[in-house]
């Protein structure tokens, strides 16, 4: 029996834990799914024999290093800035270890204590990042391989409601944590290249400087800048690549209308309002618009933003009841980037049977035998139910099936690692497509970026 | 003989410096002035023997503490950042100390070791803070005094150029550090309070909304709102007040087309420009529009910034020679805000015979035997030439006031403080009015907040 210690049990840990007790049988695996909440993790192992469900507290040390102790490999789930503690104890006791979050400074130090010990630390191994690696590497490499010279690389991803749950205005709700959402942008410039043009776009230009995407069967998307395109140049093999983007999938016009918070302030996660408890919605909106003693808040607001009366904008405002007057924030010390994660987390959150959907888009543009020529490859995945989101399958997915293939030896490079090479990605991509991760792709003559308007 | 020592011998010292040399017969001083630049330091004294230049390098320690301990009396002209290290010097070796600078955490909190050793450290004692500080809380006592309730106070100060030397279409040159006005405004939310509302405005509306002013004599201005009007509240005794507003002063216009740098990300200090060294002024304002293969900068901008043909904003930009493609950024690992600056220097810089003036006006709102009144208190100070400028007037004479009256023990309480007593500021602003820096008083009926639209 090969010990495999999941730890945080959360709902995006659905399709990674029935992977791996599926594979129990044959691969001789016992999974052990260590969560804060005995009941969450419980939940999960539905009495299998193969699986043990245990209480864990990562900020308690001997309990943390009990469990890692006793794995053979550990899959961490818990928020990234959690992974450290766990990483450390791994390469004390000589483990695996395997996240689907961005490596981190801290994560990169460890990359030689790894190594010495042989250890495969595998990361960035979810949807983005995880499936967007992958997938574009894999095209990145054969295009390459073949003598071709990329010249173009833009990828978009983004987690949104399935068709037959898209119920509101704003074609969206929360698939994953809000507060990310609200947040989404802040981190600083977004920045990329065009064309051999690096392009700066600051957050509150972010929302509207989209870029239309259209999926077959799928209809129309919109896409923002994601924070820094540029550092990924060096990672994927094409330093010198002209364009290079990324960015977030949202449905068309929910940028242009969630730039309306980011303009107001409502956005803003440094500072507290004054008395933000007894605030009502109303309030909260008038908080960051002019004082007159006899103006509206509704009309202040179309006034401040220009909303025209026939514009879909204000249909979008109403139908989250931010003018409501009787409801309270009920917040104490409250941010506005928190009261709006309220407000919109009453509209917002899914309902027990909306269902979820991921789309990623690839377009690879390159130069083969002097020809210019272009690839689109795109994704779409929808989600069973609620336990079995698209999400929970495109991160939970490629996390099994690289912890298997490390324990069995197929992923054998020691170090602090993502995705990106042949050994890994082939073999992982195959299985996917057997639970229906297919990327469809299209060859076309080279569009590039912007060209109908020359 | 009581020596003073002056620490800092900048432009804005002038006023201080000659201030002082002028009593130094009469009442007994001998002026030591240390600066990193020992010609800085001669050109104050110019051969006076009451006045002494020294090259002091406040990094050195024995040197700091040589020149601290000969002295009865220390005063930082330094920037805030540099105070504390005199400041502590000072505790140690039982100096009084005066700064024109905001109280930070770390002078705040020496006041009980101050106190302990009968010290008076006299801070915000400039222009603003400082004169702001004192003129207001002057007329707030006095209200009070007579028993009225104070229900509004604003108050709005701008360091700009004089009516003779303003020959831009921005009506703005640079009087004081550049740096400061292209960050102007990123400390934070605007935060204040008007008839009870708590408002607040991000950084990305602030500068579109202003409130205008007029200084009979002087025409229009507009004021943006500073960073926390709030805390003042409780320095000034009017923590119930219902509008609270601090402002900057500006000619109109200028904040309108200011807001042109602010959304297309130009004053961002928090990251580097790829190739910063080797950009073209046009390349600089390309980074942040859309590429586009044909489409020109300049139909770009116009098109991102919804500039009509006719906008006088449009020609601001014109003047700053922004869109030039000859013209090289030439700084290395450049910030958009340290390229902004250069591009404004250009043009921004006061002539050999330029002028400054400050601007200064106070509204006080207050209910007195159930009538509610008001107070507008305006000051206008122009500057001699670019040695005795009205900045060097504003913040250098209150502070050589103060110094004079610690020293001979008119100013006596001992701690770290702000001149918001009247043992304070009723000599100094007495004694101001000599050297012109007078306010003028208007009485008018109460006008409040946005009155003309109800």
């Amino acid at each position: 029996m090969r010990n495999i210690l999941v730890i945080g049990a959360g709902r995006s840990a659905s399709n990674l834990i029935t992977y791996l007790i599926g594979k129990s049988e044959s691969e001789n695996l016992h999974v052990i799914i260590g969560d804060l909440s005995l009941e969450n993790a419980q939940e999960h192992v539905k009495n299998h024999k193969n699986a043990t469900a245990i209480r864990l507290d990562i900020f308690k040390e001997e309990e943390r290093q009990k469990a890692i102790k006793n794995a053979d490999i550990v899959i961490s789930m818990l928020p990234a800035r959690f992974h450290i503690e766990v990483a450390k104890d791994c390469v004390t006791f000589g483990k695996h270890m395997v996240t689907a979050s961005y490596i981190s400074d801290d994560m990169k130090a460890l990359d030689e204590a790894v190594k010495a010990k042989g250890l495969v630390f595998m990361n960035e191994i979810g949807l983005d990042p995880g499936i967007d690696h992958m997938s574009a590497k894999q095209v990145i490499d054969r295009i390459q391989d073949k003598g071709g010279e990329m010249i173009l690389f833009e990828s978009f991803c983004g987690g949104l409601v399935a068709p037959e749950s898209d119920t509101n205005l704003w074609n969206y709700k929360f698939t994953w944590n809000p507060r990310n959402v609200v947040l989404a942008g802040q981190g600083g410039v977004a920045q990329f290249i065009q064309e051999g043009q690096y392009k700066y776009i600051p957050y509150n230009r972010l929302f509207r400087r989209t870029e239309f995407l259209e999926v077959e069967g799928y209809g129309k998307f919109e896409a923002y800048a994601n924070r820094n395109s540029l550092s990924y140049r060096s990672i994927y093999g094409i330093d010198d690549i002209p364009t290079m983007y990324r960015g977030t999938v949202r449905r068309v016009g929910y940028s242009r209308a969630w730039n309306m918070f980011v303009q107001l302030g409502m956005t803003d996660d440094s500072y507290i309002l004054e008395n933000s408890e007894n605030m009502s919605y109303k309030d909260f909106v008038n908080a960051f618009l002019p004082y007159h003693p006899t103006n509206t808040v509704r009309l202040k607001m179309r006034h401040e933003l220009k909303v025209d009366q026939d514009d879909v904008m204000w249909a979008k405002l109403l139908e989250l009841d931010i003018f409501n007057a009787d409801k309270k924030v009920g917040l104490k010390n409250a941010t506005p980037a928190k009261i709006l994660q309220k407000i919109l987390e009453e509209k917002w959150t899914l309902a027990p049977e909306d269902k979820d959907m991921i789309v990623m888009y690839h377009k690879f543009g390159y130069i083969l035998n002097g020809e210019k020529k272009q690839i689109d490859s795109k994704m779409v995945i929808l989600g069973d139910d609620q336990t079995f989101t698209a999400m929970s399958k495109t991160v939970g997915l490629p996390v099994a099936i690289a912890t298997l293939a490390i324990l069995n030896g197929k992923i054998k490079t020691p170090g602090v690692q993502l995705p990106i090479r042949k050994e890994v990605y082939n073999p992982i991509l195959k299985e996917l497509e057997e639970y229906g991760i297919v990327f469809k792709e299209t060859k076309m003559p080279y569009i590039g970026y912007n060209p109908d308007e020359i």
